[in-house]
């Protein structure tokens, strides 16, 4: 069996009851990312496609913050020295690590507390769930730094959560948004207090893992997929990838459960 | 001239005032879809588009509750034990109901009260617009029954109605949406109570009905097609399809009717 | 350098600090479009690219309303004697205006009061930003004319900010939106008092040009540019786009000024 890895260096990383909790570390320093935490990241999503000992994964905050996104002096001051071929290897690879938390085939939950700008609300964009404080400030700042929204995906992700005239202005200007506004945008699903952050981000991947987890991981794909297809082609994705799902034990599972009126189990296969 | 059918035998059906009004039977199980219902309704919306004494339906509740879904017995059973071909064949045919309502020419409202679940929900969604009692329960539900949230085109479709993560919280979970949260969401237009709501249906009807109905026509065609098109390819399409639309006796009547200060009557043509 | 025109005919325009401020005119018909407003909004936006004293673009309202879109008399009696070829021309005509104010790479605010209907809300839509007073009455108004939602881009770029459902509602129906349920579908970033809208629509534009302004012109282009590629696709481009934002000076001179804890002074270059 393929296990999840918890050996990392650059980031916290625990498996229990199948649902893998991670977190940035430097709590004293909100949390940053680094070049050896994006590239350890990327990995062990990557990686997360064929582990079979997790079937969700929360991603927490640290010390009451989410992340402060890429580090000032450990990662800008070094970009700004960068040759053209050196800035296009880094910013494909940050790409790399959304395209693996979306390809990873596991649902994951971002459990939003503090300070979650930059690279951390990308990494909370791309989650598929995001359950936030009222405490939390989430801001796409890249303007702040001199750069462009198209950061790792923003541009076409974001939107699709929360509207293309929200997520404009977001960019534009780089403010934050509030906790209140991601729930009424449709960012957060929802708002908790801080004490109960964990135990609502645990109930949830709980209730999410005790359904059928290939047809999660096929609902995940499919997400992904159907936006640059038409509306046939993505109505004929479905009835082969619900075809496949048919096929599977816990569909079966399922109806023998409701015909003897019991709450099926599902095995995820 | 095409007329609409209305010697149905798995739905009800009848056509009054120019507004087909339709409902699924069986309220005492609170109307399940079967295979011959399925069928039954691909063919009926694909004729649709051909029918000229019909232009809008309203899919009404029956017996206070809207849709339970795909029957138990009748649909999930057959299926746990069909082949790969064969489940194909009926992913297809359910994909081909939603594709023949978005294709079937004219606007279609769903009036929801009570259960609105898997099928039902879906067949909602796949409306041109969709007005709900506070008792609406509407429920993409297929996890619960083993299967994945890409049933029938949903993972395209309610992304683009409901934003992309609130669609994941409902496939994910399996959950009830409610009514509350379906209006502040964008998938209910509107609220009603339970007794007004056939005729908030059928006010909204014949409101849109007495609007220019081949233009009507073009609107929905463009709403599903421009999705997977370029922003400046839908401009080019639109220049085109609304150029046709001004060749309409319609544009005419309407100039007249201002240049007279009259409300204008529409014919459809 | 490039400045940008200001000697215009057939609508208001001045450049102060680095914004354009432009209004139709003709308040006492409630700023209606002609035949050469249009041609030269286009003319004027498409020039705007290239454009190197202006940074953001604030469309205001003049006497209290916004636009009352194509003239009745001036464009909708000469369009309904045209031909086919002379009703492709023109509907072309207006889609290019609304390409021009998605391609013009400076951010456009529309400050919306009263009347916002027709191609004047197509306008509204077209820019990135909106604010709004509780008096703006937003309409896209076409079948009352007895035209189809499919005007200048609407049922592609509707959607994307207030969701399917909405926009068909507002497109079958014709009727208002409200100023408060612009708020709260995310077509208004804001809403304001009359008094109060010249001043907030300016202080979003000056807070945004202080930004880095090369930057801002790709995250202008990757929106609009992002919505028909896949996600795999959309973050290749992003990875380069955002390469080349950290080649400008602007990313150089955010980083020094955080490194000297001061606030950076952007240049757009």
């Amino acid at each position: 069996m393929t296990e999840c890895r918890t050996d990392v260096s650059h980031f916290n990383c625990r498996v229990e009851n199948r649902i893998a909790h991670i977190s940035l570390n430097r709590p004293e320093r909100k949390n940053p990312l680094t070049f050896e935490s994006y590239a350890e990241l990327r990995d062990w999503f990557r990686d997360l496609h064929y582990v079979e000992n997790v079937d969700a994964v929360i991603i927490s905050a640290n010390g009451r913050n989410f992340s402060s996104g890429g580090d000032v002096h450990e990662i800008i001051g070094p970009l700004t020295m960068m040759s053209a071929k050196e800035l296009l290897r880094f910013t494909r690879m940050t790409g790399d690590l959304v395209k693996a938390i979306l390809n990873c085939g596991k649902p994951v939950i971002s459990a939003v507390d503090g300070v979650c700008v930059g690279a951390g609300a990308i990494i909370a964009m791309a989650s598929d769930l995001r359950i936030a404080t009222p405490e939390a400030k989430t801001a796409f700042l890249f303007a702040r730094v001199g750069l462009a929204g198209c950061d790792m995906g923003a541009c076409a992700i974001l939107p699709r959560i929360i509207g293309q005239g929200r997520a404009a202005e977001l960019f534009y200007t780089g403010r934050s948004m509030s906790a209140d506004e991601g729930e009424r945008w449709g960012f957060y699903n929802k708002l908790t207090s801080t004490d109960k952050l964990e135990a609502e981000a645990l109930a949830l991947a709980e209730r999410i893992i005790e359904g059928p987890n290939f047809a999660h991981m096929m609902t995940k794909t499919m997400l992904q997929q159907e936006w640059s297809m038409s509306i046939e082609q993505a109505i004929e994705a479905e009835a082969q990838a619900q075809a496949l799902c048919m096929q599977t034990e816990d569909f079966k599972r399922a109806f023998d459960a409701f015909a003897n009126k019991q709450k099926p189990i599902f095995e995820g296969n």
